[in-house]
């Protein structure tokens, strides 16, 4: 077997949330709501199938997805791109990632990440041949550091892959920080692999910032989003890159090999859900923030320490004040089996999790009321 | 970019539906049925997904399909799989073929090939860095040849991947070459990946055996199905590998990280097809074949050489008899864009299409009578 891929552990989304159904706790591990989505999303992807549009849809997504792609980049970010060269459906944001690594990198190219970083990152730009190089943010601010990131570009840099709003550390990267890896980009002539998936997740009227706007980068950007996380639907696995065609090119070669295509009624759906009105994803990230208000305050209360969070679905918690002396992994199976709800170990992001913080632990708060009160109630009793 | 992947072609199946979709012709390139596909099938699927069963699902994918892939292994090959171990749900058979490439495969690790073959096969292969191992099957038997089979084997093989029933031409590997097969995997302990999405579509009353079955195979070998060829329902991109619970370590670690998980209604549907009756997939082939005889008849009186087709969608044509005398490539562009017919030349199938043969040309016959009518017509006319 492939020594990289065997030598894997199973990702910790799905072991929490095995263990979440094992012990029947209120899973706040992986992330994914438990709202429906909004219906008329819901209602055209199911008509669309029962009228019988399940066949092959084009290589790069139907028409009407990427349409729909482009003139939501020119609605939030001002973005002109041409649908037809520019923007490609994935069967997901993660084979969005697969495409751009092994489409974009050639073995013995170093890939420049930051970390915290989500876990599919590392096993990928290796499998791809890429040789990692790690700049690490401390909390609690997560600070972009930039004299290590500088001294992390190489002449053999082949590109930066980073994630703005940042799962699982919750900070937005700012203009200034974006200017800065920008500026690298350009000295080191790298690409951006910019994951944007929680581009509509972001708090305090604050507004998520494509790396793709910033002078010089449109042609080395890739932009990553995500159905699943604009719309509440993270099943759903239908994911777009956009990227300036010369770049696509190899992106789109390698996608026609990885899964060829997506359900075009789940595309269509897609495409309905972008086309949404700015209430919509106002209301989205409104929502989001009165449950990590929610959430987050009552960790508080019952003595977590909180970590800000500006965006995405998640709130990093410190639990020493709570007098636990384990690790963030025995916190997290702690509660689990015993307060009867489940978060990740933070230290799951990292590279080397024995290099890494021991006490966070990130938990999810896209949420239904209900859901988040009875965590809350169950935590308070337990500590 | 990467040289591998910026260095391909768009796929033939691709850039001819794109010519297709131009002219208006009567696609015959591109394999997929026009059909609707079965109606609980995909009323399963939908009422699924308006229920809202739209957030992650496990995984390996949802128990429902998973069980229903091994009561179907054991229906139709008498295979004893454990459902939780050994079953793994893809985004389609092509996600299914990268998990196992990537998974399997160590830099430098050699790998047969049998040829033709599907256009993904060999990028994915050099991309996950194996030396392919070409043998070639001549027409018009397509006979496996043992000799340069034993020949491609060496110490350095990690698997042989292969298409049974085999696209593009529509032979049905048969006991004793199966036996050939298995015996040169053990004397070499390499894997084998089995592409068997046509399993469903063999003809004349013939079965399709799995090389799973034989003995000292089952430890070693993967076997990909496909919800969209079993169900007629292409665009679903619903896939699952069967392999022992050792080898699908490596291919799950890879799964989660390419794609991560498949859209539960869609795999919902597809457990339901699972469990349709034997009738079901008797009448399946049994249509087919009525097909392909309407068509393969047709084109022989309008003067083309029709090869035999024992199984998949798929016949394969010589044009020479009808005194046409450019290339597959200039003969399928040439009816595509005169005659209003389109197919795909044999040629793309190999990996030097300067050495393979040039005089096929292959045309799918999985469509209904009236597109196959309509087709028939106006190459009758143009000849
Ligand atoms: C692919 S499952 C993980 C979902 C997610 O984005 C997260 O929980 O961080
Ligand atoms: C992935 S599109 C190709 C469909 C197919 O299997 C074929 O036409 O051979």
């Amino acid at each position: 077997a492939n020594a990289i891929m065997s030598g894997l552990g199973t990702t910790v989304f799905e072991v929490m949330s095995a263990l979440a159904r094992e012990h029947k706790s209120v899973n706040l591990g992986q992330g994914f709501p438990d709202d429906k989505g909004p219906e008329e999303v819901r209602r055209a992807a199911a008509e669309y199938l029962l009228d019988g549009h399940n066949q092959y849809p084009p290589m790069m997504g139907i028409p009407e997805l990427r349409q729909a792609v482009a003139e939501h980049a020119k609605r939030f970010q001002g973005l002109d791109v041409d649908w037809q060269s520019e923007v490609l459906v994935t069967s997901g944001a993660t084979e969005a990632l697969g495409d751009c690594l092994f489409g974009l990198i050639e073995p013995g190219d170093e890939v420049v990440l930051i970390e915290p970083l989500y876990d599919s990152y590392l096993p990928i730009v290796r499998r791809a041949g890429g040789i990692p190089k790690l700049v690490r943010l401390e909390p609690p601010t997560w600070r972009l550091p930039r004299e290590e990131l500088a001294a992390a570009f190489s002449d053999r840099t082949k590109l930066i892959l980073f994630n703005t709003p940042m799962n699982p550390c919750s900070k937005v990267f700012d203009r200034d920080e974006l200017e800065f890896i920008a500026g690298l980009c350009l000295e080191h002539n790298a690409y951006a692999i910019c994951d944007e998936v929680y581009e509509h997740i972001v708090f305090e009227g604050a507004r998520h910032l494509s790396l793709m706007t910033l002078p010089g980068m449109r042609e080395r950007t890739a932009r990553i989003g995500s159905a699943g996380k604009s719309f509440s639907l993270t099943g759903w696995k239908v994911g777009y890159v956009t990227a300036a065609a010369e770049m696509m090119r190899s992106i789109a070669k390698t996608h026609q090999f990885m899964t060829f295509t997506t359900p075009p009624n789940l595309q269509w759906g897609a495409a309905t859900g972008l086309r949404l009105s700015d209430a919509y994803f106002e209301g989205l990230s409104s929502d989001m923030q009165r449950k990590r208000d929610r959430l987050g305050k009552a960790l508080a209360e019952i003595g977590f320490g909180v970590l800000p969070a500006h965006g995405t679905y998640f709130v990093t918690t410190d639990f020493r004040p709570l007098g636990f002396n384990g690790t963030d992994d025995d916190f997290c199976r702690d509660i689990t089996v015993n307060a009867g709800v489940t978060a990740v170990p933070v230290s799951a992001f990292y590279d080397d999790p024995v290099k890494a913080p021991k006490h966070f632990a990130r938990f999810c708060f896209c949420k239904n009321d209900s859901t988040l009160d009875a965590a809350i109630d169950r935590l308070g009793r337990y500590f």
